[in-house]
């Protein structure tokens, strides 16, 4: 692999996803990934990093598992970086191949849908939610934003390394759920609040819609149960990550 | 006032708060500086943006209501501008003059402590969810982000230009506090389950703690009660915001 073409070719959606490659960049992501079983491809380093212990200690564990390691200069580095301070690290890896038919679905189990999510920043931190408060899975439909993008992996700290992260086109997401008996519920600013929504399935899909426009009509038809989170005199909103972490919280007591 | 010059001067700090002036950035959270009671100085605007008809409305809506409105070329409004895309427009306003003894505690009160957050995206969506969720009011404690700062105005939405969002000492802090009866609590990692913790005090002060290290220890040492979301395995940990929305929301039960 010509590690700098790669990296600058990465940063294209189309790239990423013929390639099946995705970049990781910064200290704390990178320890996260060689905490995972993702296989990584090989690093770019600049000399920045290991000035740190941390960094130090991280390089070492570069040289010991990545394939190939590359020290290269700032500048290089800068036209290689996906994000605006990679802290001295790029690491190249294989987008892991996860299935719906993998997901685990056993006992009480959560299932977060992304239905045209486009910050990589809220995407992030939705899939950073659902894998703190024990979600099986996240699910990006269709017009949500790429989640090996480096932006999202970054907000995501590290947690779709080993979370069952994946994207799916509705048709297999509605077989996925119907095989399972799990029923299709979504959150929408307004909607009745959750805490009346008791007892919740023992199995349960939660879709999340987009920034602006809220949840796809397609996949709004499709909603067994809307919602929400009550707001101040129905004026202000909630961030779509804040109102999915509540709506998780409250639906797993 | 000489725009230009003076927007360019409040991107520090101290110029912010030698001058108690601010910057707004962007069509919506103009939009809401408008329909807030704060006093507004002057604007900058490029052509850029009375191309739209959202757009080409907040320009007249500029025109009635702010004393001067000065349209520029792009490279001086990029050189003015505190965030990356200003979207054409760009208001300089008063910080409005708010104290703790204007906060209205009555009834069922949250109030959220923000004690050294340090991310100007989180402290701005922290204001954003303790408005949304009802809080009577966020004061944040030396060490955390100046709340007045473009960035966090931009991630607040523009609600801190209603809610009641402001600086304060910790001994300030703590005379309101103890002259109104209102305990404290923290939000903690690997702290018990908020929802062990009803039935919750009618009146309450809930402080969130830098991203990295938590609650400061002169802080923690006055905290009467630390709540937590349990994350899977321990592991996971969730962000400030998300952890914060959901506390607030299950202490409003």
């Amino acid at each position: 692999l010509k590690l700098l073409t790669a990296a600058r070719d990465l940063k294209r959606r189309k790239a990423r996803e013929r390639n099946t490659l995705f970049v990781v960049e910064g200290v704390r992501a990178t320890e996260e990934l060689l905490r995972s079983p993702i296989t990584t491809r090989g690093a770019l380093v600049t000399a920045a990093l290991a000035e740190g212990e941390r960094g130090h200690r991280l390089l070492e564990a570069l040289r010991r598992v990545v394939p190939e390691v590359l020290e290269v200069e700032e500048p290089e580095m800068e036209s290689a970086a996906h994000t605006d301070s990679p802290q001295g690290v790029l690491v190249i890896a294989d987008v892991p191949e996860r299935a719906l038919n993998d997901v685990v679905v056993a006992g009480r189990t959560r299932i977060l849908l992304l239905d045209g999510v486009q910050d990589p920043g809220n995407a992030g931190a939705l899939v950073r939610t659902a894998a703190a408060l024990g979600a099986a899975a996240t699910i990006a439909l269709p017009g949500t934003v790429d989640l090996w993008s480096a932006k999202v992996v970054r907000s995501a700290m590290g947690t779709q390394f080993h979370h069952a992260a994946m994207h799916a086109d509705l048709k297999a997401v509605e077989e996925f759920l119907d095989r399972n008996g799990i029923p299709l519920w979504g959150s929408e600013s307004g909607a009745p609040d959750v805490a009346a929504s008791h007892p919740a399935p023992e199995r349960l899909a939660l879709a999340v819609g987009n920034e602006g426009s809220g949840l796809s009509p397609v996949l709004r038809a499709r909603i067994q149960r809307l919602v929400g989170v009550p707001t101040r005199a129905g004026v202000e909103s909630l961030n779509v990550t804040v109102a999915a972490g509540i709506i998780l919280y409250e639906l797993s007591r």
